[in-house]
């Protein structure tokens, strides 16, 4: 259901100044090491060539370089002009900037917002019924549900979103009802905030609600590179007659479902895999996974508290 | 504030077939080395001897060699007369059982219940104050206190315990209002029940609030040997008017603390440290604590759940 898979031995440490910030496949470097004035690279690690010494030199030099390379790295063919800083010391300073789909390349930590919405329903009779490729993709799991769920109040419903089949990442998967990357210098809030107007338009007044409740963390690697993240998560109740309204183009529809059924949605391939380990959390955090039901929860929560190998 | 730190390198793993259930000092071994039909010692790891096949053949084979060693190995000087099982696969399969205090000699995993009580006053203003050394404990971390919290509803209180100064552990520490190690084959939410009722006289219509909300796990190295823990969180809503009482001598006062002040007293070395990371839990999982006032938020987080080097 979850997962989270170390960083693979065909990396290699990349540094800036002496802060261990990325992991690089080491089938990158020969074309990283066409530019000798921005990566230096070693037998065991690449470094950031130290005469780069602020943040705009240094923000600079790697865009140069990742521009350039855009029409030979796959990882770089989502290019998204979204610049997020390479972070330390959580996400309180930052060494440099990059775009998006260079931080793969890198192995670049990213951090983003992840928000849960929901409402306790007045009526739970008259919800509207999930269209039915969603209640096929519940029906298909029942039998092999591993996530056991009790006490969940009856007339408790979360949004959930379809994304876009346009979006570059994880098109047509089943997500958060939002989500977003969080830019470097701008408060988690304040981009839970815009991504919630944006995505799903919900009113200023409404987003007063939103709760911090932790974080998950993550990492992954396949062929564009190395994944790593960190999550800020929100819990946003929203009044029973709110209902989500995409404003960006990012999200298809959006689905009133109940915790049991996606419950059962994030244990399928449908839904984005790091989204799913959010609602996890939440489920965690309410009360509705019993130790004595779910052998697998103390595992769970290590997984989704991964100790990312960066500094 | 919260830490966890890796067994250390002075240590050999400690296997049961073939899952890795301890870790054990080195300097262990030659008290241990005595007892060959029981413990199979290599140069990298210690076996139970594979002719023990049984749980119960395993659990009287090491019971009787610690027994003989309580005279010899300092860890053994707390003898408590409680089992706990050698669990594999979440807490679901116990291997042999084995007495606390053995347990840390041999480096295996305990399992535990933790109650956070709490409950929301009518007339805060009513509310005792806490004692003396309580208040100055909480003085001495003011201007050096990491973790801030916010939007804490002024009306909530926390039960904190001060343990009996002749307890084996930890006497004379701060600790939540319940908690205890987990027996094998018994409950979680059972375990919890029993501790609420002999440690803080909780009645049975009470504890039918108990909300199971995750876990914390971690891990130490002493020179009593290394101990490695999971606990069962458990939240417990109060009425104002409840006031635990204690049953079984383990306790010597309760106070009823705002979370700002209990916020403070987890930062001092007076609160018994597992249980401090409960309490932080608590604050995350309510909503108290904003990622953008605590950089540290993540790192907390990654260190509650820290993975714990087992099978």
């Amino acid at each position: 259901m979850i997962s989270s898979s170390s960083t693979g031995l065909n990396c290699i440490k990349f540094y800036i100044e002496d802060y261990l910030v990325g992991y690089i496949h080491r089938e990158f470097l020969p074309q990283l090491a066409k530019y000798s004035s921005v990566f230096v690279i070693n037998s065991d690690c690449v470094r950031l060539h130290p005469q780069l010494g602020s943040f705009e030199q240094r923000t600079a030099a790697v865009e140069n370089v990742m521009q350039d390379l855009r029409g030979s790295l796959k990882a770089l063919k989502g290019w998204q002009n979204e610049h997020y800083g390479v972070c330390v010391e959580g996400h309180s300073r930052a060494l440099m900037s990059v775009e998006r789909a260079a931080s793969r390349v890198l192995g670049i930590k990213r951090y983003g917002v992840h928000i849960n919405g929901y409402t306790f329903l007045s009526e739970p009779s008259m919800a509207p019924k999930p269209p039915a490729h969603v209640v096929a993709g519940v029906e298909a799991v029942e039998g092999h549900n591993e996530l056991k769920l009790s006490n969940v109040p009856p007339n408790l419903r979360m949004w959930i979103a379809l994304r876009s089949k346009s979006k570059t990442n994880w098109p047509g998967f089943l997500d958060l009802i939002t989500a977003g990357g969080l830019p470097y210098s701008m408060k988690a809030l304040d981009c839970a905030k815009k991504e919630a107007r944006e995505e799903a338009g919900i009113p200023d007044g409404l987003l007063e609600n939103l709760k911090p409740c932790g974080t998950i963390t993550y990492a992954f690697d396949d062929d564009a590179g190395v994944g790593a993240g960190v999550a800020y998560l929100y819990d946003l109740e929203l009044p029973p007659d709110f209902h989500p309204v995409n404003c960006d183009k990012e999200v298809e529809e959006f689905y009133l479902l109940s915790p049991h059924d996606v419950a059962k949605l994030i244990q399928t391939e449908s839904f984005k895999q790091n989204c799913g380990m959010t609602v996890l959390d939440f489920f965690i955090r309410h009360g509705y996974v019993d130790p004595d039901e779910n052998p697998r929860l103390e595992e769970w929560l290590q997984l989704m508290h991964y100790k990312l190998p960066y500094d």
